[in-house]
């Protein structure tokens, strides 16, 4: 399999799985709604996990532009196929919002919160603050990006024993560094499903929270490359 | 042993564990009465686990028709086989609904919601409305088949290695794919215990729900075909 | 270190652990008062992972008379060890619960409900019948034992990297079918530590309930001779 | 990378995570407040699997100074090294509250509680009593330091396949005995983090609780004092 077409798959898997376990807790009358934090942050350790899994022998399972530049930065990725990589990490986070959006379709129309339709598709931080919201942000990916850095091999990314550790990392950020913004960590995560908000015709919806936007956009980005210099300079 | 027994007493075990859970969180003077959603899929996840390792090596531990069925359709197992498979499943999915029904007994007869004593048995959709329940099964279980055919050695089926993987796939599926109609994703889990509420002496039991009974079954059947389909088309 | 040493400490080990795991719920005045179902579930779990993973290689981590006795039936274990091996595990039991007592002696102190206080030692039936308790719990224990038959090594029982397995194994039993009985399973952990509930000064408690202690004690013996049956005749 | 630099960084990442989960369940208005007690737990257990992953093959991840302390005195690693570990650990504690502060800073200012703050970074007793309090911590140290000494190799300490079971482990005692003073069991998890509270400007702080101090630190030593002790003169 093409490492792109493996991208994409994987981060669609892991949109599908991850937001699938936000509107299985949030919205109106499913089978989980108002299931404890555990149900939220073992399903995204999960999706991880299974992402991971089925595509790591194909493209290292990056699955999130700030993996992939990281990686790069850290001189354990060709610049080269960055752009690629991107592309197809975006594309599949659409892929995989609108998916979930699919499932729950029912369940989106008897929601009557819109800020809950918008919190199945992307995050929103529990206390609005752009520089906090940004600090969060860039240490909870910090955290992550070091983690991948010591697990992923030069040229390559992730194996596929790696991806119970990954995931079990993802599950311990959730729990630890999700409090205050809700651990995007990736664009692929919270800027593809926030234009699939926009895009979809959601009953009910409210505008996609476009000034927020950027800080799980550029927060991520900056751990991302605070980590790569970690590695670097003090390995 | 048989493949056959294998599968029977696999698919026994899994459907046990399975809805004992159910029934621990659902029955009326449970220790277990009114826990939390990952109780329930954590509970369908060990099942899944159990029941794999235990009989992995006797029959590659199909457990499901679906699984059986796609694995053929992706050309990695014998259609002379499949057959019996699905014929040891059912029936083991019985035998598991009628331990289940065994170990709570009482706890059937102090119920008094009839619904509550159906879900035991089998799925329910949150919101009834065949086409969308159709398409969330179908998805749930595109998920579950994909991931089960690529760990999946031809000819065979799973190892006991693949227990752990697999059983966190039906964690992640069920904890981001479950809400809408429970994840049902097998007929040997749905219609064999659905089977066994309409012939038990079940104090006050309803009507086994038996026109919802086919999208449990023609759902997973879709999605499993769907995996099948992309598993030798993009593979 | 001698076998009977291990089986002496890993059993102490499991109810310090499991037994500690339902005060920290059950207690007044704990850190974790009225959690959910999947603490205690998690923690038995873990309770016997970690018991087995330091003992297996002195002893092979029975830690439990009826799987000593199930291992003999079914011809992986001497005789000759039996006796050895259940006053270990019965005495390690006995000093798991003390060791439980003295952890949360104040919360003993302050807790008001006898029933309470004497649930941290040992099971009582949900909804109280010889018959139906005696067979959920030979049901529980015959899942317990038929798993560890498949895992065990002749002449030895658990290696070190059974101890996840098994521990995943009694988590999928607690939260299944645990919810008429409490999965007793084992006198070691229901047997010893009822005795001791007897022996020990503790403040307003009951009387140990001694008219139900013969059934987790023959409910699991019979569930363990079945599963060696079938181990034996289906194997 | 340095052994004091990774046992730094190793305890930054630790209490970061673990303190980190006691944030997000206990402030105010953060995404996981009032989340069960599997939410801590797990956080803690991930924290630790996370830090030993990440630092194991730099330092064989003690991340705590009992660990090391109990390793020299059971003969498994060299007293002149101790020094240097004990005071990379303490340094990498406080650390790593300050990066839980700086992460959860918005969550500090709205909090009204000033214990809850306090308990963000310290443990306090659920019953204060030093006797009762030291002999629980002591308790729970003796579990981790017995199973730490089983997995450790001479000379070095743990290595990355440690990781999980370390984790599983204090998963186990965080359920089991952390009840009544919050399972501290190190120096490094308790006085560190507590001289952060005392040092940060964090608005509408209570005094640091120095009286308890010593408890988390002295019933700890015991603990793995007599762990090593047992490992010595039982093994």
């Amino acid at each position: 399999m093409s490492p792109y077409i493996a991208e994409f798959i994987g981060t669609a898997m892991l949109v599908l799985l991850g937001n699938g376990a936000v509107a299985n807790v949030l919205l109106a009358r499913t089978k989980g709604k108002g299931a404890d934090l555990i149900v939220i942050v073992m399903g995204w350790a999960m999706a991880v996990f299974i992402a991971v899994f089925m595509t790591a022998s194909f493209s290292g399972a990056h699955l999130n532009p700030v993996v992939t530049i990281s990686l790069a930065l850290a001189g354990k990725f060709a610049w080269s196929k960055v752009g690629g990589y991107i592309a197809a990490q975006m594309l599949g986070g659409m892929a995989g919002a609108g998916l979930v959006w699919m499932a729950y379709r029912q369940h989106f129309e008897k929601e009557t919160d819109a800020d809950i339709k918008l919190g199945v598709f992307c995050t929103a931080p529990a206390i609005r603050s752009a520089p906090h919201n940004f600090l969060t942000e860039m240490i909870c990916t910090f955290v992550l990006i070091l983690g991948v850095l010591y697990l992923a091999s030069p040229q390559v990314g992730l194996g596929a024993l790696d991806a119970l550790p990954v995931g079990l990392l993802v599950l311990g950020i959730g729990i630890s560094l999700g409090g205050p913004t809700g651990y995007a960590m990736s664009p692929a995560r919270d800027l593809s499903p926030r234009l699939m908000h926009a895009l979809l015709p959601i009953p009910g919806k409210r505008d996609s929270d476009w000034r927020y936007a950027w800080v799980p956009v550029m927060g991520p980005l900056a751990g991302g490359a605070a980590a790569a210099w970690i590695y670097l300079h003090v390995h």
